[in-house]
């Protein structure tokens, strides 16, 4: 379908971090054509035909594990879904045997998603398999960030210089790191948005702007990524309240029709309606959170194609 | 595989109500090709190859997610489920939000089950695919009723003049409003039997007889449609124990053979052997409730396959 | 692929009981052939293509249940899985009922696990269709039986004439009494050895030595089948204490370079590292647990295509 010629640095994806910027931009580009695929009547390819895929979510995922399995589906993979929940984990089993047995039968590809940072990295060292990490707690959530810089690119033609500021809860978020090192290595200009306390400390090494004013940082990017609020993992004492919260940096039509361009609004996604966004700018021309959902599928068939074209 | 010259007159299947009495015929006549189908050894069709659909359950369901599930892979379908118990309805994502988000993944169908009445004709006015309502509440289950309505023409030939009752929790069933209505569009008579509080108020302004006796109504019919009492749904204070419903509205051999006619029985399952019917009758000749499981697959690969012709 | 000429004596796999010696050579026979395809980079025969399979669990299951769907898409076949926890079981139907439902949809074979020992005997004599079992309680789990062989017979070249001793919580296993049935038809010389607890009183019926001594058994034996301890089944007055256990009946690194001879370490899964075995153990040459797992899958995948061969 297309030549695998290029190659990823890594045998695996565990992190942006573990990516160089060619790495980035061969996904990118991949992505694209696969974009076209699915937008085909047929929207099948045969690319994945012998190769078995395994989704272990140890933590519930209802869209980024259904994106996988149309991407493994489109590209004609075997599949087997493993949930955690129901499973010999409960019965005292560690990962790495739960995860060996399950390549013992054969699985080339393991699809992981687990509440502690660094479980792909932990995994990758202790099983001989491809590991696709689909989030590890609040730490990397790679083919996300993968999905928002394919956006940016397919809205705006390019991601180099463009400003894109992710606002809110930046300290619990698994999207954020991911987005802040794939739009670094593509050249961007990252700024973070939010109150002091959903502002993780270590930020500053990353090479970010931070602001806690909403509408500076509105007036300053091309892009902004309203983050969900994760209600499940606050603590909510030092948390400013849902409506304080909403107050101070949610985005409703009025300011975003009183800024000075037309900025893009992102969003990973469940919405809270009414406390990130208001129903009219989610649903506005501004936005671009379904095309997001949509590229999600073309970027994670890339990768997996990709990944795949390592081991022959 | 069949000439899909004719076409449904609507876009969804919502609700037997949409439908008239040519969709319903076209949708039997259909079903008995896929009938034979899936009674040859290849019980496969390549129709719906290029077609994904999202089978999306709010509620639990295992027979109609089954047997939707079934007709699917026997249409060659593409098929990705998705129950909302472990999903992102539980962080707070709209209905609308979580469908349009798994439509942007590029799937042509919905097939849901709601606790909502009307949540598939909510739907239909907000998202861009075409919906197949299995059962919205106590509201509509048309699927059941196309294979019901399928079961006694098969079995008797024909559906027109027929006199069927439905026999009775009608208050809280998804099967009593979607059966009478598709019965009546057929030309059959309709009757409801069951207690005064498991009757609604306005089953009067549907053109059926009501009849509180059994007998009465057993000596009346050609078919007898014994609900399931849904234990589950009953406000218990008003309710007739079940041990006075199953002496007052059970159906028992004894009874069955003191009737002047051979009836036919029918359950929309799961059964609740010696509540509703008792194992005698459940198993007997007259019972043609495995048939309504079979025709099941049938009527729901034909629901399938003509919505799908609708598109081209 | 493989000729059928031969076949099993029995139209289902209940147990390990029902199976004559030929019966077992034929399906180590035949597994031994599709462990071949699935070491292959094309995995998959269409041998069961137009099969339809339903994997139906009243108990959770992760590895077992993953086995089996991994044999039936190697082999091709359509699957459909019911898991009895989100299911019309709950409402009040019963097992026969429930899976004749499914068949009534035109499904050809039943793979089931059920917490009631004879579940399957009962099933397959009043419904019409294949059955697997998959694990009746504390009863039978005759693929695991048979995947034990076909591991020990592909690492000694034989079952005939060896000493396999099985240590641990034999009363609570299933994996137990399939195992001593198999390996005694196949000519081994058995051996349970165990905290009196822990060993059922009908053992000495069975033809096996008991032995309470895990050294003087290990001293014995040419393979060791290290027992899980269902910690989720015992009734915990009567119970070693877990220590006490790990202490009397654990197997370590220590122990096994202290026989003369190098004996083979088998455990069915999920292993409690350090209770039954340590680490250094479950990680050893001498260990053939990840085999165990492999062979699962061509063991699952003979059977299957055995029975589908009876029906022709």
């Amino acid at each position: 379908m297309m030549a695998a010629s290029q190659r990823l640095s890594s045998k695996h994806l565990l992190g942006i971090k573990d990516l160089n910027t060619q790495d980035i931009e061969l996904i990118l580009e991949t992505a694209n054509n696969f974009k076209d695929v699915i937008n085909r009547p047929i929207k099948k390819v045969p690319s994945l035909r012998d190769i078995t895929i395994a989704n272990i979510f140890f933590e519930n995922s209802t869209r980024t594990k259904l994106s996988f399995e149309l991407a493994q589906k489109r590209l004609s993979a075997d599949v087997v879904n493993f949930a955690a929940s129901s499973s010999s984990v409960s019965k005292g089993e560690t990962l790495i045997d739960t995860v060996n047995n399950i390549l013992s039968m054969k699985v080339d590809m393991v699809v992981m998603r687990h509440p502690y940072p660094g479980a792909g990295v932990f995994l990758s060292k202790h099983i001989n398999a491809q590991i696709v990490n689909a989030g590890d707690g609040a730490h990397e959530h790679p083919t996300q960030a993968l999905l928002d810089a394919f956006s940016i690119k397919e809205k705006l033609g390019e991601v180099a210089g463009k400003k894109v500021v992710i606002v809110g809860d930046v300290l619990h978020s698994r999207v954020a790191l991911s987005n802040i090192l794939c739009l670094q290595k593509l050249g961007a200009e990252v700024m973070v948005c939010g109150p002091t306390t959903l502002i993780p400390k270590y930020i500053h090494t990353l090479g970010v702007k931070v602001e806690h004013n909403l509408m500076k940082a509105l007036n300053w990017c091309d892009v902004a990524n309203m983050l969900r609020i994760q209600l499940e993992r606050q603590d909510i004492k030092y948390f400013p309240s849902l409506r304080e919260y909403s107050m101070m940096y949610g985005l409703n039509k009025q300011i975003l029709d009183s800024l000075d361009k037309k900025i893009i609004v992102m969003h990973p996604g469940p919405i809270n309606r009414g406390v990130e966004i208001t129903s009219d700018v989610a649903d506005s021309q501004q936005s671009i959170i379904l095309d997001q959902v949509e590229n999600g599928v073309a970027v994670r068939m890339a990768v997996l194609y990709l990944l795949a074209s390592q081991k022959g």
